[in-house]
C-alpha cells in the first residue's frame, strides 16, 4: 500500500481524498492543514492534523501531496517539504516553471527525495499530449484551446467591478478556429480568433448594466482582447445554473509527412470535464503512484511528466498492462 | 546524429527514410532488403544492401528499423536481429505480443542491446491513450474505434473472390455508437454496433452483382458480424478516388469521480490520418530516438511503448521542452 498524505484541504485536497480513497493500492494517512484541524470534517473521515506537526509522519508517508496555491504557496512549500518527504505539486505558472524545478531539485536530491512538479492536465496532460505530438510530427504545429470552462481569476475580476454581487465566467473555444486548425492549414490564430468569454453577472438594485458591461468588456489583460458576453442574471439563476466547476480543451498537432509532404494528419486530444479540481486531483493520484514507483527504484531530484514512463502511472503490473492494453 | 538504418522497403520503409530524411539528428544508413539490390531504388538515394550482408554493417547502425509483416517475419526476424543490434519493430498481432516480448527480450538481454517492439499507433499511440485513461480515470471504461480508414485486409478479402477485379474496403467509425460513448454512459457495443464496413469493388463484365454483394456481406469472420455497403464502381473511379490509405481512430476513455462518483469526465483521443504507414513511421522514428537514449544510459532488453519516458521521444533538450511545452 502507498501511504499519501495531504497538504491543503481546499476543493483541490478534497478531490485527492476522493481519488485515493477508490485506489486499491494507496491508503491516506491523513490530511495536514495550516487552519485548526478541529474545525475540518474530511468526506472521509480521514484524520486531520496541524501541518505544523508534519514532520512527526516523516516515516508514515511515501507520497505527499501539496495542494497550495501557486503563486504564493507552492514556490516555498514545495522546495521546503522536499527536504522530509517526496512530494507532488500541480504548480501551474508556466512562465516560473524552470525556476521552481531547479529550487526544488536542489532540495530533493540533497535529501534522496523524489518530487513531481507541475501535475494534472494544464500542465500535465496537455503538455505530453504537446510533447508527443511535437515528437511524432516535426513537420507541424500545434495549438492548445482551453475550455468551455469556468476561469476563477476572470470571475473574480468581475466581482470586483463597483455594484456587481457575483459572477462565473466562461472561457469558450471558437468552433470556427477548431475547424481551421484540424483542417490542417496551420492557421496563425489571435487571442481573439480562439476562444470568446461568457459572463454571468449578479448586479445589486439599481446599477446601470450599461457601465457594467463596459468596465467588463473592456478590461486589461482579462477581457479587452477577446470577444465578451455579458448576461445579467438573478442569484438564484447563478446558483442554480452555474454552481459547477466544468472545464477542459484540445490539443490539435497537425504536421505532414512524406518525401514532398503531400499527407497530412491530426492528432486529437480533449477533455471534457465536470469537475476541474477533481479530474487534476485524478491525475494528481495516478503520478502519485510513479513518483512511490521511481523512489522505490531510487531515482532522486525534481521530476516532470514528461520524466515518466507510463507504465509506472497504473496499478496493474507490467504484463497485465502488456496484455490487456498493448 | 543517431545512424538508423532500414529494414525491408515496403511502404512502412519509404515512410520511415522519409522521416529520418527530415530528422535533424537522424542519418539513414542505408536499406537493407531480401531482393537483389540493384532493382530497388530508394526515394531519397539512400544506398541499398542485401540483407545477408547486414552483420558487416554492426558498427555503423545505431537502431535498426524492422519494417517487415507480424505474420510471418517479425517474430523469427526480431529476435534474430536483436542478437546484433538496437532494433524497433511494428508488430501488431495483439494476442501474440507477450510472446513475442519474451522471446525478443531473450536475445537483446543476452547481446546487452535494446529492442523496442509494436511501435506504430495501434499497437502504440492508441495503446498509451487507453493507458493513461485507465490509470487518471480507474472508475471508468475505454472504447477504441477506428476508421474512417482502409483496411487491407478485408480488401484482400473481397479481391478472392470469382468475378471481383479489385477493390477497397472502408471501415468506418458509427457517429452514434462515438455519440453515446462520449456521453458517459458506459454503453455495451456489440461489433456491429461500433463500426460499418464501406467496400468499393470493381467485377469482370458479365458478372452477377447480386451473387459478388451477397459472398461479401455473409463472409464470416471479416463481415458476417457488421452492416456492410457494397458499391460496384469502374477501375477508373476505384483508381481515381480510392487510391490513398487513410486511417485513423479513436481512444475515448469516460469515468467518474468523487466521493459518489457524481462528476463525468471524457477524456478523448484521435488521429485523422491521410497515411497510414506514413504516420506509423512518424512514430517508430520518434521511438527510435528513444532506443537511442535508453541504449547510451544502459538499458538493454526487450521494451514497449509504455516503458519510455516522453521526454526521450524528442530532439530538444529536457530544459526546452520542460520550458516550452510543459
Amino acid at each position: 500500500m502507498i501511504r499519501v498524505a495531504i497538504y491543503g484541504y481546499g476543493n483541490l485536497g478534497k478531490g485527492i481524498e476522493c481519488a485515493v480513497n477508490y485506489a486499491d493500492d494507496m491508503t491516506l494517512v491523513g490530511v495536514f492543514t495550516r487552519r485548526d484541524p478541529s474545525t475540518l470534517t474530511t468526506l472521509t473521515g480521514a484524520p486531520v492534523y496541524s501541518s505544523d506537526d508534519i514532520l512527526l509522519y516523516r516515516d508514515d508517508i511515501d507520497v505527499l501531496v501539496l495542494c497550495g496555491g501557486s503563486a504564493t504557496d507552492l514556490p516555498t512549500t514545495t522546495p521546503e517539504l522536499a527536504k522530509h518527504f517526496n512530494v507532488i505539486d500541480s504548480f501551474d505558472t508556466h512562465a516560473n516553471i524552470p525556476t521552481h524545478l531547479a529550487n526544488v531539485d536542489a532540495t530533493a536530491r540533497e535529501s534522496r527525495h523524489l518530487a513531481l512538479i507541475s501535475a494534472g492536465w494544464d500542465p500535465g496532460m496537455f503538455s505530453l499530449a504537446r510533447l508527443y505530438g511535437s515528437a511524432i510530427l516535426p513537420n507541424g504545429r500545434d495549438y492548445t484551446f482551453w475550455g468551455k470552462g469556468v476561469s476563477q481569476g476572470h470571475s473574480d475580476a468581475i466581482r470586483r467591478i463597483e455594484g456587481v454581487l457575483d459572477a462565473r465566467q466562461y472561457t469558450i473555444p471558437v468552433d470556427s478556429a477548431l475547424d481551421k486548425v484540424r483542417s490542417g492549414v496551420c492557421p496563425d490564430l489571435t487571442t481573439r480568433d480562439k476562444h470568446i468569454r461568457e459572463c454571468y453577472v449578479v448586479v445589486a438594485d439599481g446599477v446601470d448594466k450599461a457601465r457594467v458591461e463596459r468596465e467588463i468588456v473592456t478590461m486589461p489583460n482579462y477581457f479587452a482582447d477577446y470577444d465578451t458576453m455579458v448576461h445579467f442574471v438573478s442569484q438564484e439563476v447563478l446558483d442554480r445554473d452555474h454552481k459547477g466547476i466544468p472545464h477542459g480543451g484540445f490539443v490539435i498537432r497537425t504536421g505532414s509527412t512524406g518525401l514532398d509532404k503531400a499527407n497530412n494528419h491530426v492528432v486529437e486530444y480533449s477533455l471534457k470535464l465536470d469537475s476541474n479540481p477533481e479530474f487534476t486531483a485524478s491525475v494528481i493520484t495516478a503520478f502519485c503512484r510513479a513518483v512511490y514507483n521511481m523512489h522505490m527504484r531510487g531515482e532522486v531530484g525534481a521530476v516532470t511528466v514528461f520524466d515518466v514512463r507510463p507504465v509506472d502511472l497504473s496499478p496493474l503490473s507490467r504484463e497485465q498492462i502488456i496484455a490487456s492494453m498493448l
